[in-house]
């Protein structure tokens, strides 16, 4: 057996134990920090795990020549000086989603990175859940054909973040998944919201986006609905496909329907014809993503291999947050993507 | 018992006959004709009502003295020159929507119908559907205190049109209801989509509107999907209603549930309180939607009560589609509403 | 082309219009008479279909020479003596289900039929209908393995019949395609029932069926519910499947679940392993059932095939009837079925 | 504040962890005692709670003069024996369900806790869910009126017992449920079933159950199905009403429909009305049923209130038990219940 990761936990708060539970549980992982500047939150991991080392002193865990590896759980407007702290201390980084609170931000972290040959994954975690798994295998299979546009919607009573809005909070997790299964960044985003409880944070959006291939999409996210929905709709010129993760059992289902354009003859008119067959729900396999997550990151550590939800995808994460908030604030202007966001990653 | 009504039917194509059906059920009307360019058309209408007169000739049908009011069923570019010919012959109108092909055309006939003193009503028969009268007499009895937002779903597989786009074939429906809840029109659209299947032809659109009492909204209109939504969701600072058209029972679901805001004290933070209650689903009638319509055109032009739906409503839906397709043929750019649109209704 | 059938619809009141049309509609059928012993409801008949002659004169009808077969759509009590005098008259019959009001009448009809070598058809319509045929086909290829048990609810709000309970009014669409799937009638019945509203007739009855090949079954059936409920479960030894008739698309899902049972090794205990696989719905047909019926019955008329729902097969279902009732009755007590339902066909 | 109560939970399997944990959580009990035979499992309880005191040694418990009350969660074939030990050392009793293994048993029990004045309940869990308790409350507010019947299926695929029939794993909850909405046990029961897997243990059962009020009800208890159901319909003269365990929100609905019989005037027909209302899903409170049971248990040890599910009721369950299990081995013969379950309480 291989020497053990040692990996740092840094941020033991709302979300912080969900990842220290999972790096605990890797058999080829030895957890060497928990970190966090608030003393009771360490007592709680104390509480639950013993063994485990804590200390509010952020520099003691980057000093540390045994930690190879940082799992960030902090606000967000701390991801950026404690990774680049990290990097700079030649420790790989895991930071949870979103990645930066800005662009700039994560093409910093993206280019050291890069320079020092470390590893810098983004905990998009709906990457690793099962059925977004499926969906891309039937995706890259040719199943679908080409994807023509999506629509996804996240909304759900609560819950309200005081800093901010809808779209930094929900937004990641569709965007994330979308980019993961069409291969590429959007290019432009008009968002149409209001701030319905809270002056200034606004707690609906709708978020269209324009991807280089032509697809479109549209996310509707918000903190207020009467009813939770997490439905994901995906249109091709083959087959169609609804993902509803509120479904205990039929998470995602294929529709074998279409429509089959027919040239016109000599001038005549083109004819559709609407097929519509069978529907299959596939089987999905019941496994944690945050352990599948958490495994990889891992892995790509040792292996040297380029994580799925590397720091180019946090970036190209961010900066989609970014336009759409910037669409929002514009009155539901449009707004291109940087440059960076574009990048083939090489 | 009165006189009857003497009404024309124009137009015996694909919704002729449900309005001739209708309008020869009404106890207090006499269909004086049925007219149509197309002589297979009238037959039509001879084998099923042999009592009714037919005719091609439009002319005909105008100069008799006896006609009281004209129906048009007609397709949409005839729909300005026979009202207008109608109008000027001294006839109430009735024509089905969209009301005409752009708004300057909808603007004359709601001229020339108050300059005559004649009634104009446009057939958007969803405001006279049960279900979407209960939300109306639930948003008005103040039960959801101020609507926040709402957002809507029309999307199923074909029937793809031949001239139009999915926002002139389907989006009619969902901007009327939205007027007739609301009591007011967007003033700002939005719309992202795509020509998935024919050039030219966007079969996929997803419209942002903004209103001047702040209330944001969402429609998503579609030829493709894997299933068929019909679903509603308005969301109000007390309470919040589905409205899915698609259930046969449950069409409307209102939710107990909201969020209170309470002012910090002496400078310390916002808290929100959120609250889940009862949900319950009102008994809604099942009336013919179409019945309801041809009787309240029948009434306003006897009685001479204004329509609710009349040529300022059918103006206001025209002005929408137009700035829909302009923002949807201008890359999604934010398209105001021209001001007659928002102006008041006398 | 060959001649038309001749066909006399007897019995033009609830059910007797559907037949009427769907014999019209046939392209080899002449619809020769329509015959009631209310001059009401032939006037009905005449204005919708003023070609087809009437009468009030069941005689007339059975010595017309030109008339080769007989539909029976009158009240149950007058099924038998009406299609005893057709069958003598030389004609083929169809009867409306359940064929008769006992089993002793039934045997009488299906003796003289084969006798007289006359085809006798009953109206099973579920059997026709286009779920149940794919149901059929599912089961017949293997894909289930052997049946173990099916479970069935046809509960609904309404309408209580005057003369009849429950069992005699639902049951036998259950028990029809129930037979027509398992391919064997059920050898004993046990219900267990009660009269809510009106004093003896029971309006909910729960059927307990067992079958000689060891199958069990449950028939819920009710005109008191709150929901309407289609919904049949067929659990077999590889498969199992829901059959939703309430629903518009997914109606029938085929789930590649089990149990495999592995047998223990040296007197250690048995292990099951239980499987859960993919979820498919296939496309199923959208064809009118009536229709189906009518055709078969013309084609087995014309050809000498014996009909899928032959006079055995009414036989069986009113003989479950009987039983069913009998059980009722008598506090639930088991009761066999007759041997005639037993009976292998021919 | 008084003095804990002290408790020891005997048998610390499967399904003693959860009792374990939430006796541990109540602020007014003290855990006196883990005992099991088996030290493994013992370890497992240290593990957790290193605090609380181990033993292997029933007679240690039972002898121990400051146990208060003996908590059981052993194999049913153990509950007679241990719980008649605990009664005799004189401590307060709490038995998992079933109670015992057959009606004589629990008589024992029921007679003995009687004479010592000490406590003796059950744990029917699902008469503390607050949807049940909601129900109840339903119920006797009237609201419903008469009932005339309940139908309840719990089917789901897995887990086959290895000594007891489903009618012995699955009914309890149903048969508890019922008892407790209708203030009375059953007559008499009807039992058709089969062994699909494992010869000699029956996986699925319909049980018919009848009332002396008249109510009639159906249970469907398996461990083969497609489909996990959990829904109970209840109908009473008044309204109607849906409990269904799988919904996440909407777990009860109430129907406001329903027939009403109109007597016939002057040797006329009788007409029945039909009604259907507004549908109600009253917000249900998300409590731990199992928390609400042990508070209840040491409540009535401290009173010397009568538990909801004392002694009594777990006789009522056992003795149906054995009555549908017997109609079961029997070919589906009715089977009335013995006297002991239907004497009324003191």
């Amino acid at each position: 057996m291989e020497t053990p990761l040692r990996v740092a936990i840094v941020g033991h708060g709302y979300w912080g134990p969900n990842l220290l539970r999972n790096y605990f549980d890797l058999s080829d992982v030895w957890v060497s920090w928990v970190c966090d500047s608030r003393p009771e939150a360490l007592e709680k991991a104390q509480r639950r795990y013993p063994a485990v080392p804590v200390t509010t002193d952020l520099d003691r865990v980057l000093g540390d020549p045994d930690v190879d590896a940082v799992v960030i759980a902090t606000p967000i407007s701390t991801h950026h000086p404690i990774a680049l702290a990290a990097l700079e201390a030649g420790k790989h980084v895991f930071i949870e989603k979103p990645m930066t609170a800005d662009t700039q931000q994560a093409c910093e972290l993206v280019e050291l990175a890069e320079d020092r040959g470390l590893k810098l994954m983004v905990g998009h975690t709906f990457v690793f859940s099962p059925p977004v798994r499926k969906v891309k295998e039937i995706i890259e299979s040719g199943a679908l054909g080409d994807i023509y546009f999506v629509t996804t919607q996240r909304v759900n009573l609560g819950l309200h973040q005081k800093d901010v809005s809808v779209v930094w909070d929900l937004a990641p997790h569709d965007i994330s998944i979308l980019y993961y299964w069409l291969g590429e960044a959007a290019q432009a985003v008009t968002t149409t919201g209001r701030c319905c409880i809270v002056k200034d944070i606004p707690d609906v959006a709708f978020m269209n986006l324009r991807f280089p291939s032509g697809v479109v999409a549209e996310i509707q996210a918000s903190w207020l609905s009467p009813v939770k929905l997490r439905r994901t709709i995906v249109v091709g010129s083959r087959k169609m496909l609804v993902y509803d993760d509120t479904e205990n059992v039929e998470k995602v289902k294929i529709f074998d329907h279409g429509v089959d354009f027919e040239e016109p003859e000599d001038f005549g008119e083109f004819q559709l014809s609407y097929r519509t067959g069978d529907i299959v729900s596939p089987k999905i396999q019941g496994v944690e993503p945050l352990f599948l997550e958490a495994s990889h990151f891992v892995e790509c550590c040792r292996s040297g291999a380029t994580p799925i939800t590397d720091g180019w995808a946090g970036l190209q994460v961010v900066a989609s947050l970014e336009a759409a908030q910037a669409s929002l604030d514009n009155g539901g202007a449009g707004i291109d993507l940087p440059e960076q966001a574009l990048r083939a990653r090489a």
